[in-house]
């Protein structure tokens, strides 16, 4: 009887043997070889392929952004635990001298850095809306972004499918709350043939996010009975647990009120997204065809390298 | 008389109102439009290019890295005020509440945070060393990298040229003195083809390392008259204080020694790199040829979009 952490670690072992991943002594942050690489560049680019039927505007975020935007977003309410907020050192010589007698002696020195105004992206939408705000409203039809970046998670997990640093391809749609909800239900069949087309055939289903502590539970729960959070599931290491490798997320007027996104004709926007967990849908496609992509299918491959 | 800063802004707000960046509300932290990642694309492309002959090995990091390979480093030593160390939150409910009250009463809240085992790379080879030295010895005629990653530098700024958050291409070498030397000196003159092909002419000059404190001053004085740091030098805001879009470093035995990375013969390996800076070397194209890469000249077309 394998358990999900010996499955997990055994696959992990595999990764690193290959040289797919290469381990740099964090659990859940790792150098990725060519051949990993290979195949996320080629997976990218058939994600771009499957939305271009959009004429997105192409934005790209360097993975921190702003302290401000992120405390105005809510989200060290909702996920305090994953977030990652950037400290730097601001003192003096005298100050320096005990940060190094610190670092040296291997005492805590989180007392002796400042907080900086940047924050790791939890999300590769995030700086989408404080953006896209600021730029005025909508036009009729809303608009539509492709956005792909670093995503941080403070989550530290012996599962190679669970990382605290990894790449996210999103779609984001504003506008009117039916155009917004019509365009992620859409979505919803798009990014399952995206990821059939490859031959990973994922079961959706009702999600939430993890939400922390008690009143979180009641957070979790609205969000299911609201059915505003879908997945898509594949087994990577685990046929009980599955591994969500994209996500659907219908926000309503979240962070069009927070950021004071409008309508073209003034109203609050609603939002979504859908997003791509790049690494988990490459660790997938592994566990899926091999190792080695030179062995997958032909029709993988061809969807891959066309 | 134009101050530099009123250069800075002026090229900013330029660049802003072309929607080639975009800003984000706090200094050196910028999202970018197609065009401007169109054009880091194409560089990106003609690096790798230029350094095909190599046979360099590709690795890609997240943008974050070990908190003790950087303690190890000794960044927190020589460049502290520079650093960026991630933190979260680890507190219980009763803690969660008062990191929300401080949140909302703007605050102070660093001290209801813990540090990570992350912090953001400061450059884009740093977790190269460690990676390496973890696989065993080199092999005779040591390793060449080709590595890409995102970097962050805490210092919020003005110029559009000087980003808390960017990217840098490297090429880095491992090995023997000898060759690591001839390698990087070799570079020099590549380094320089490669911004000559696209138009740039930028001056070479002797540089340091931004070392903090008055023991910086010693160590930066050191490494100039070693000549182990060369930058490519371009005006992209100001004429008498040029922006450094390439750097060469020549880390001598320095990396070898704290991470134990040995050559085929067991002697401490030497270590160079080259790095080009991504976000600098496009500013810098945008403010040679114009705003619009459709009407730049033909040969520097012809390089970017061969």
């Amino acid at each position: 009887m394998t358990t999900p952490e010996q499955a997990q670690k055994a696959y992990l072992d595999e990764l690193i043997k290959a040289r797919l991943l290469l381990p740099t002594g964090v659990a859940g942050v790792y150098g990725r070889g060519p051949v990993f690489e290979g195949v996320i560049d080629r997976f990218d680019a058939l994600v771009k392929r499957a939305g271009e039927y959009q004429r997105a505007e192409a934005w790209r975020f360097p993975p921190v952004l702003s302290r401000r935007h992120f405390e105005v977003s809510r989200y060290l309410k909702s996920m305090p635990q994953l977030a990652g907020l950037v400290h730097s050192f601001t003192g003096d010589s005298a100050a320096h001298n005990k940060l190094l007698a610190a670092v040296e002696g291997g005492e805590a020195y989180a007392g002796l850095l400042s907080m900086t105004d940047v924050v790791l992206a939890p999300a590769a939408c995030y700086p989408c809306y404080p953006t896209a705000a600021a730029q005025g409203p909508l036009p009729k039809g809303g608009r539509t972004f492709d956005i792909l970046n670093y995503c941080f998670r403070h989550e530290p997990s012996p599962d190679p499918a669970r990382l605290q640093s990894f790449r996210m391809y999103e779609y984001v749609r504003m506008g009117e709350p039916e155009e917004v909800r019509t365009w992620i239900e859409d979505w919803r069949e798009r990014g399952a043939d995206v990821l059939r087309s490859i031959g990973l055939d994922p079961d959706i289903a009702t999600a939430n996010d993890p939400f922390f502590g008690r009143g979180g539970k009641m957070l979790a729960a609205n969000q299911r009975e609201q059915q505003l959070k879908f997945e898509l599931l594949y087994p990577i290491t685990s046929t009980e647990q599955p591994t969500a490798v994209t996500s659907f997320n219908y926000h309503q007027d979240h962070f069009g009120g927070l950021f004071g996104l409008k309508t073209a004709d003034g109203q609050v926007a609603h939002t979504a997204c859908i997003g791509f967990g790049m690494e988990r849908v490459t660790l997938a496609l592994f566990k899926k065809h091999g190792l080695d992509p030179q062995r997958w299918p032909a029709a993988v491959r061809a969807k891959l390298w066309p």
